[in-house]
């Protein structure tokens, strides 16, 4: 569940009209997935709606890619919070000249994506209009052997990591990238995490939402950010890989002890590159803007507060 | 989740696509819900995407309504298979030019539905675009006191029933029902109901997807239709009653001592009207359409079959 800024303060709004309570609700909108309590099991839900022209375009993309990154995109909100993928449903609206052949590559896209992590796609409503491609792809996640892991954990004195590289998503990445579900399991199966995200707004914004949810502030290093072949050689790669989203990697902080053991234990497990880029900070509560600061520490030691998507060289 | 018949042989695809299996998994694509083991309980999911300019417009309605009928369209899924709504989460692709004022009146409106039936909105996308409204809610629903009913069930020799009127629901009800949760929660705790679904595409084609799936036939009289007065002046009232659709009434097939017993019963209950409308009968295996035949009994005695949406006077 990515949102932009605007979006943020009407889901604000939404929150504040929910009147209703339920004994099995834990978690609410603000996490990447809500929580319930189901015959004393944990049952995790996220939906996200993909929108020809917004998260896609026939330009760049196949159709069934595009069914592809639909279906992975929830499947990352489910590593998101190191919950194992359930099941699915698909509400569709397709554009009517779409050929039934068509609707079938896509159809095999979200398959195919499902599949990978063992989510058969159990229901759905297919309609037609004049207007581009939506879907929508709802999701349901169990707990897996840990309890799910929220935003809302982050410590001062964490280490805040990321999985894999950062930036130039739009150059592939964002339709064909795999979903952390695996390596989120095998995160907390060897220590605690405290609080945990997946990138889709970049880390700029992302690790912000971490910030606001634990109310708590962040310093990161640009020279440890790990950055992304693809923008190497780009004007400027170290807002590239702040900024521009869609990595699908896992953003997520611990304690310097538990960072540790990680470290050494990681490279055994998987081939998935581990980077430590920065510290849990005290929130400084006099800020005008409560304090939920992301700063940045450059290679020059100065330290800048880092605005979502704003930072330039 | 309802369909055209187009759109029914996408799904009829996606089924035979369907190469997972899962031991948690009861009932797939076709029925009004699918159905999970979870913990022990029974858990159950709708999804429906609803479009602007082929749902709803706003030359008609409101964005207060459009909201409400969003979420009481899948209210009526869990009438449909007498479940107990539980948690609902929303994807929304608003227009770009719709202003927060907008936005919170379409909240409002699927707030007001989800809250008649203590259904919190536990989740959400919210998205923009050029392009008109999309809405997709999914629902999660639990079995009641009695196992889900299914549409599967009907037996030859069973009573078809629907509950209050059909026909017109364009002149106003499509925006402003009541989803028949509690009426169909009390229908299952007084009887055995052997096969149920609500009525979104009208009863010429929601009563054969009964009988498709329950592999049987079914003859209905018209003069039992229960026609509502928005269509009584219309040029053909019996046939705005058998095809207008979007009527969200519920559609259901018991066993005629069953049904003895619910006519005696439910007047003390409820003051919604119950009607028999005709009987399951055998399918016809040697006819080409496999024999899930609907066949209308007219005040003359002749019987016709009646195709979905294609009866005329």
């Amino acid at each position: 569940m990515a949102h932009n800024l605007s979006e943020f303060k009407l889901i604000h709004w939404i929150r504040q009209q929910s009147t209703q309570s339920h004994p099995d609700l834990q978690t609410g909108i603000g996490d990447d997935m809500a929580i319930m309590q189901m015959g004393g099991q944990q049952l995790l839900i996220t939906t996200d709606m993909l929108l020809e022209g917004v998260h896609f375009d026939f330009e760049t993309a196949t159709l069934e890619q595009v069914g592809y990154k639909s279906m992975a995109v929830s499947l990352s909100d489910c590593a998101g919070m190191a919950a194992v993928p359930f099941i699915a449903v698909v509400g569709v609206a397709l554009p009517k000249e779409m050929t039934m052949e068509q609707a079938k590559q896509l159809y095999q896209g979200l398959q195919k994506a499902a599949e990978q992590f063992n989510c058969p796609i159990v229901g759905g409503d297919t309609t037609r209009w004049d207007k581009p491609l939506a879907i929508d792809v709802t999701m349901l996640a169990r707990q897996g052997k840990h309890p799910p892991v929220h935003r809302s954990g982050a410590l001062v004195g964490d280490i805040i990591m990321t999985t894999g590289t950062l930036g130039g998503s739009l150059a592939g990445k964002h339709l064909d990238f795999t979903p952390r579900v695996k390596e989120a399991l095998a995160l907390t199966d060897l220590v605690t995490i405290n609080a945990m995200m997946d990138v889709s707004d970049g880390i700029s914004s992302d690790l912000r939402h971490i910030c606001r949810e634990s109310g708590v502030g962040a310093v990161i290093e640009a020279k440890s950010i790990p950055i992304s072949a693809a923008v190497e050689r780009s004007v400027n790669p170290l807002a590239a890989a702040m900024n521009d989203g869609e990595d699908f990697e896992l953003l997520f902080t611990l304690c310097p002890e538990n960072a540790s053991i990680l470290e050494q234990k990681w490279p055994a497990l998987s081939d998935l590159k581990l980077s430590p880029i920065g510290r849990i900070i005290a929130a400084d509560k006099d800020a005008s803007d409560e304090g939920y600061r992301v700063f940045l520490k450059t290679s020059d030691k100065t330290i800048t507060p880092l605005e979502p998507k704003g930072w330039e060289h």
